[in-house]
């Protein structure tokens, strides 16, 4: 795909240079197999020819639809929202059976909100919790098996909570990296000018039942207060790639701008060790959105799944040499907060398989915010170069037609529109 | 915009013929206003900057959600499926009121099938329609006035049916173009070897309100059989430009392959006057996505918004020279077959300001697929220089968790997954 958009690069600036698009001498033949390579196309035909994996979304191993399936074995209280689990890690398949850990909450009352939290009420759904785990034969029933991760005393990283964990499997040990949380979620700290300072730890064992042995240093350390990622290190998620731990992760910029709040781009931190120490590629941000992007390797390279947030949402993209994302597709209904079943995760395969499914997060489970928590689901999917799913590949996917109208317009808006309506009948 | 994206193309093209990517002296800055031009930077936040209209989605007036709204005036007959509305017009402004046209089925029962069409009893929701009209005061309230394109008598084209209008404002007259279908849609037409025949066709009024007087010609004749057009040309979407008649119409490629039927490709066509001659623009198509496209000049070019359907599915647009379209922005829940309300469809301004609302279609009205209709509905959104409504343009938008859960596995699927991990717990 990067040797076929650098020639497009190419040709593009030719024709630059020439002031001048060419015209093709006749019209676009019916079948796509009669394409010329050299035809002048406008600039949408040759990015179906050209930048795409192929001109057909059904031949794009990189286009997929999600499906969702309700999980087995979780309790959650009736859903009153005293216990909650969200932030699956990728899934590892290890004595017979599919690992993964979470975010798990089980407090007296549900989140309170930071100004009510104390030491046993969270602020937040991920305040107050720890790391767990489950395991299941099939994917779909899970049995809790209880705390990988437990908070340390105080003052220890993360004696108020410890959150959002991803797996590494390296040389035969377990590695779990989590956010070590020092004051309820939400919480603002007067001397750094900030809320929610929450460095990334990390704990490994040598097996994924444990015990996990929490390992006492910053592993990433936060940028300068002029760099993207001061203060904000989040959702860290590592893949082994030519030997070396890949961990990318997530940060803002300018995050005191309220405008800017939902700007997430994505740095790459790369390591000989696990423990560190981690170098920032020089090229991060190297995503520029997704609030709680997903990857695994594909192919020579990596592929991530960018969900919410930012001006590349909705989006599967693609680096051959894991650091120049390009747009691989667009789609629609992506998991949140997703955890991948990627077998090549840590195999350091020179053309990996991809993925087929995994867990995601689905919060306000609850019946209203006041019995606030989040439950975890299966998606299936297909970025699999084994798997072959055309049902799969849809992309005329309509949504039920009351979704639609469960986003009504504001009462601003509506007043807004009114104003331009009158405006309009005025100026007749 | 188009200027950045040749100076991004000529600085890429220079990188490969260095064939190393350079590094930055420095990690990325905490605020995108510090961000230096020159900057070496990963493709991703290179597109941030540089390919699209800004780096903060917030900031891109080619990026909207869209938000819907009932609404009132319509009979449907209690839902049970004998009165279809679908696949409304561009909406215009005219005698203080606004106007649209769309599709109208009135039939003693609700689609049949092919097989079961008869003189009376239509095939498919657009079988037997006619071209109808209404008018509103603001915008969300309807007053049905009737016909506006009545069936022909046999054999003249659209006897059938006639459907899927839209509307041109062209000095001083009134064009509505539209599909005239000579049997029922999904008819096998042996002879040419194809399914639904329809060409374009056109009609001509002094007035919104009529009469509609029906010019007896083809309007945009099809591609050769070994052209991309051939058979089928969709969709007609007439735009003014530089004095003349763009217009837009939707057709496929390599049709007869069942794999290939959801890829739609837009064309364009030209003419000095609503009756033609139109000369197709020589890089058709010009949209490489989209079953049902709605244009809208905006600034010196014109946008599309392309929903289901093709490898850019799901994005909004951007044509500075009204042929070569570039992504602007990602989004999601887009409208199914929206009409317009583009104040500057016809008025050939070289800064449009856009657009915010227009009318779509919901199909599978009904309870079920015995009372299928389609019914309309409005959409509001911000695709405007002069509207700012950062409401408009959040990206992280989740989806209500019943939904997801609505997509479930298929049996077949439930059982390769099953085989795959029966195979993967033997492999231990």
């Amino acid at each position: 795909m990067k040797k076929i958009f650098y020639l497009s690069i190419i040709a593009l600036g030719l024709m630059n240079c020439a002031q001048k698009q060419q015209f093709p001498d006749a019209a676009f033949p019916l079948k796509v197999a009669d394409v010329a390579p050299d035809r002048p196309m406008s600039s949408a035909m040759k990015r179906a020819f050209q930048h795409y994996e192929a001109p057909r979304l059904l031949d794009n191993e990189l286009y997929t639809n999600f499906k969702y399936t309700e999980l087995k074995g979780f309790n959650y209280n009736n859903g009153d929202g005293t216990i909650s689990r969200r932030d699956p890690s990728k899934i590892i398949f290890e004595n017979g059976q599919y690992y993964v850990w979470y975010t798990h909450r089980e407090t007296p009352l549900p989140p309170q909100g930071k100004g009510n939290a104390n030491d046993t009420l969270p602020s937040t759904d991920w305040d107050l919790a720890e790391i767990w785990y489950a395991t299941s034969k099939d994917g779909f029933t899970w049995e809790e098996q209880g705390v990988a991760v437990t908070r340390p005393p105080k003052p220890q990283p993360g004696w108020r909570s410890v959150a959002t964990a991803d797996i590494l499997k390296f040389k035969g040990k377990y590695y779990l990296y989590y956010q070590a949380f020092n004051a309820p979620s939400g919480t603002y700290d007067e001397a750094k000018d900030a809320y929610d300072i929450c460095p990334v730890a990390l704990s490994v064992a040598d097996s994924p039942d444990g015990p996990w042995k929490p390992i006492n240093k910053i592993v990433i350390p936060f940028g300068e207060s002029n760099e993207w990622d001061w203060r904000v290190i989040h959702d860290p998620m590592p893949l082994v790639h030519d030997g070396k731990i890949y961990l990318y992760y997530k940060s803002g910029m300018d995050q005191r701008d309220a405008n800017r709040k939902h700007w997430d781009c994505w740095g790459l931190a790369i390591a000989e060790h696990p423990e560190g120490p981690f170098k920032k590629h020089p090229l991060s941000p190297v995503m520029n959105s997704g609030h709680e992007t997903m990857l695994f390797p594909f192919r020579e390279g990596v592929a991530a799944i960018v969900g919410t947030d930012g001006i590349e949402h909705n989006t599967i993209q693609y680096a051959e040499d894991w650091v120049n994302f390009e747009i691989a597709s667009v789609t629609q209904l992506l998991p949140t907060a997703g955890g991948l079943f990627s077998p090549d995760a840590f195999t350091d395969s020179k053309n990996a398989d991809g993925i087929t499914w995994g867990l995601s997060h689905f919060i306000n489970a609850g019946k209203n915010w006041k019995k606030q928590y989040s439950k975890l689901g299966r998606f299936d999917c297909d970025l699999s170069q084994s798997v072959n799913d055309p049902t799969m590949k849809r992309s005329n996917v309509l949504m039920p037609n009351d979704l639609y109208f469960r986003y009504g317009l504001s009462k601003k808006q509506r007043e807004r529109i009114e104003k331009e309506n009158n405006q309009r009948i005025l100026n007749q």
